[in-house]
């Protein structure tokens, strides 16, 4: 029997009970359910794990909801950059976005340069005339415009500030999706998509489209996708962190990513979380912040979503 | 006795002695010594680890016969887009940027990411915009202009061909320079810097900027700057890789090297070597190609530059 199996985040920071209305609440569960949903059903009809992250991802790049895709949050600038990456467990195959601007899904165009170029990474300009010629499309800012994003923006712009996606008294950096999945051929898949941070500059790059401090998957190990304060999750290596710890030290799933999350992270003062699964199916979700935006469904019932800890 | 200890690489590649003129071959050796000296001798003085990787490869960027700095090759589109990146032993703190142009010595604006901005990690024209408010040097086309490179570009311009720059025949990319060092104060750092492949597209970002993946360094297990086909070092998070060996195998640094260059990376086609240190003095220099500028040098009397195998 197939062991189906599909994990999401959508970020992960200070979310808690009183700060959400039950409005909003429901709101995100609904979000959630939908691209749960969306990558399972594709699990469920045969199509591959890297196809069902993708599904799932490309539901969350497209509620507003989520800081990824329409969701994504303000740069300094005003614009829209956005982050992602995807890889196969299966032969280790993966691509890489970064500071894209305009492209819908930018997680699409993660798969397309795994299989349509010679590269992992592409940034910038470069990484947007490959999806014009990938046929990719691309949305206007109005698209990408929404209301609480930009009151965001407003009330830090012109100022050095950063702010947090979903975190209001933090001076941190959160918000990011993702999605881990194995299907019934046995191989395991990875994606993460991000908006980035609100007001940032310089064209910073987090974690997201790092292969293997974001995101990472083999099918020896595990696939991981990561929520957090990124430039800590660049620092230990999170994603690759976790399969290492299964590979090299036989540790389980769940303790190599309690492990990477309470002790390796928190060591450097990293705060957030990620999602996991293996080829037998196991799925874990380990956040060290009050709340991370989750959900998983496999083939034996299990089918929940849930926002606080 | 301090154990103070660099070593150095110009790039690995099909590095053949008849390849070479015996003039160019002495360039390339008092090139290597004078990036090896600068770092040992800024280590003699009681110089940082971090202070000594950032002299070596200041030298081989200020040195138009290696692919990083001046010696940039060309783009698709006739600019020089420079990766670096930077990374401590003592803190994990790390500090990187990607497709930069007109940055003198990416690696000192990697390592004023690491030490005055909140980030790891800043992607063109934002990382230009940092560099100029840390008041970097920067250069006109003319400064990174150099015939052979242009001779280079000048064969593939046009068509869809990458070429690297240490071999003319495989359509591959190698070419970055690095250093990793053990200063007397117990601490190890890397540092790695690349002028890309020649003639690439669509803003490719290789492993050279990414912690984890081209560079990676700490205190409880080594430091590492690796050079090679890219897009595989990414997806064998290579320089990570050899750590988590150390630590979690207990492999001795040379067995990680080892097993990481000429088993991991072989297996799903990497090619291209690394060196390292660690905070015992140990040197390491790997690779699996048919050579790799290099130079290795400590308190010892050890003091050697070399090419082929």
């Amino acid at each position: 029997m197939s062991n189906i199996s599909i994990a999401i985040h959508g970020g992960a920071g200070t979310i808690l009970p009183d700060s959400l209305t039950p409005e909003l609440e429901r709101s995100y569960k609904a979000g959630l359910q939908e691209a749960l949903d969306a990558g399972y059903e594709a699990l469920e009809k045969g199509s591959s794990a890297i196809e069902a992250v993708e599904a799932s991802v490309v539901s969350l790049e497209n509620c507003h909801l989520f800081n990824a895709g329409k969701g994504s949050v303000f740069t300094s600038e005003g614009t829209h950059e956005m982050d992602a990456s995807i890889m196969s467990g299966e032969d280790l195959s993966a691509g890489a976005v970064s500071s894209v601007i305009g492209v819908k899904n930018p997680i699409k165009l993660s798969r397309l340069v795994m299989e349509q170029s010679n590269h992992v990474f592409l940034t910038g300009k470069g990484a947007e005339d490959f999806a014009r010629e990938m046929g990719c499309d691309f949305e206007s800012k109005d698209y990408f415009f929404d209301e609480l994003r930009h009151k965001q923006w407003l009330s830090v712009r012109g100022t050095d500030k950063t702010q947090l996606d979903h975190t209001s008294l933090k001076d941190e950096k959160f918000g990011t999706v993702g999605a881990v999945a194995l299907d019934q051929y046995g191989n395991i898949a990875a994606a993460t998509s991000t908006g980035g941070m609100t007001n940032k500059k310089y064209g910073r790059v987090g974690d997201s489209p790092m292969i293997g401090a974001g995101n990472y998957a083999n099918n020896k190990t595990c696939a991981i996708s990561c929520t957090g304060s990124g430039e800590f999750f660049i620092r230990a290596v999170a994603a690759y962190d976790v399969s290492s710890l299964v590979e090299h030290k036989n540790m389980s799933l769940h303790e190599a990513c309690k492990e990477v999350v309470h002790h390796r992270l928190k060591k450097i003062n990293g705060d957030g979380g990620l999602i996991a699964v293996d080829t037998r199916g196991n799925i874990c979700l380990e956040f060290n912040t009050e709340g991370m935006y989750r959900g998983q469904r496999n083939a034996a019932g299990l089918n929940e979503v849930a926002i606080f800890s």
